[in-house]
């Protein structure tokens, strides 16, 4: 019988290999033949699946993105399922807590960065995971009505979302550390539903 | 008399030819080489002048963020000096509203993002103009004191400089138009300071 060949794992091997190599050295060195050396493939079997540089990258963005999501459905999953709660889960996944994270942001950095560059790479579905993101964060804000006065939904969501990316580099490059990157974020969700019940007064 | 060459200008010649490249095509294709030939110098005088590529960058990455401070103050000094008009002109500097800021932000965060991948990159001096934005922006805020109820000074500066990368990169990408970014700047202005005064209620 022949052996079946899973077209999946193959290709998810090889996106793999380009995490590693951008986490040690950058992009830059993701060419094919360390690629092909780094998954244990042969250039040939990553030119079949991939054909251009382009399409590995954005390949490898897809899968950064899919597992990415995976963690957040599961964190979201583990709350109580309050807005709070949730939004805190869903904006914190973001921020690195250990050597797997960090190393997910950081690929996450560099293809974001590339894609600015090189619009090859800036292809729609590249913006799915930053719209869906906005989208849950907002509805998230929706239905903890009434919010605080000032705050706006719509705008509101527009500044989490836009916060989470540079605390999660800030203790990237070691402008914070994990714990003050929580801080800030648990100060900018006060600051948009108001103080968590219970809450009896004194610092935030 | 011979010829006083000025290392200076030499220099900057040369890191603007690394950033015209990087925003072409990103840092991966600003080669000793193919800088020589943007710059219109021999190899061997960016080798005499910068050594090693992270030296290059380095020093491009210091050239930027001078070259930013200085559009920085100025729009600064621009405004009538009051807390608010400083923060938005201080913090909408960063938001691309032409090709030349465009493209400075660009090569800005290429150079953040080779500076996560590469330890060499992220010296101390990097971290300067981050450094000097947050405490701008807090000294900002401390002024305009006393804040709406709940306002952290610490911690709102580090909201408002972690949203305006998100804002820049958000335009560059394509997600918001200018107008759009600013109106997130404005609506988080407005919640960091209160409306401004002579408002008369209404959308912010």
């Amino acid at each position: 019988m022949p052996k079946r060949v899973d077209h999946g794992l193959r290709r998810r091997q090889i996106t793999d290999a380009v995490c590693r190599i951008t986490v040690r050295g950058g992009l830059q060195a993701a060419t094919f033949r360390e690629v092909a050396a780094e998954a244990g493939v042969s250039v040939r079997l990553v030119q079949y699946y991939f054909g251009t540089k382009d399409e590995l990258l954005l390949s490898t963005q897809r899968h950064v993105a899919e597992r990415a999501t995976g963690r957040i459905v599961a964190a979201v999953a583990a709350t109580d399922g309050r807005p709070r709660a949730a939004l805190r889960a869903l904006l914190g996944s973001f921020i690195p807590v250990d050597q797997e994270s960090r190393d997910n942001m950081l690929v996450f950095v560099a293809l974001h960065s590339a894609g600015l560059v090189d619009p090859t790479l800036a292809r729609p579905e590249a913006r799915q995971v930053p719209d869906a993101l906005y989208e849950t964060v907002r509805s998230r804000l929706q239905e903890a009505a009434p919010l605080p006065p000032g705050v706006d939904a719509d705008l509101e969501a527009a500044v989490l979302v836009g916060l989470v990316p540079s605390l999660a580099q800030g203790v990237l490059g070691g402008t914070y550390d994990a714990d003050q990157a929580f801080t800030i974020l648990d100060y900018a969700l006060t600051r948009a539903l108001g103080r968590p019940p219970g809450h009896t007064g004194g610092a935030l």
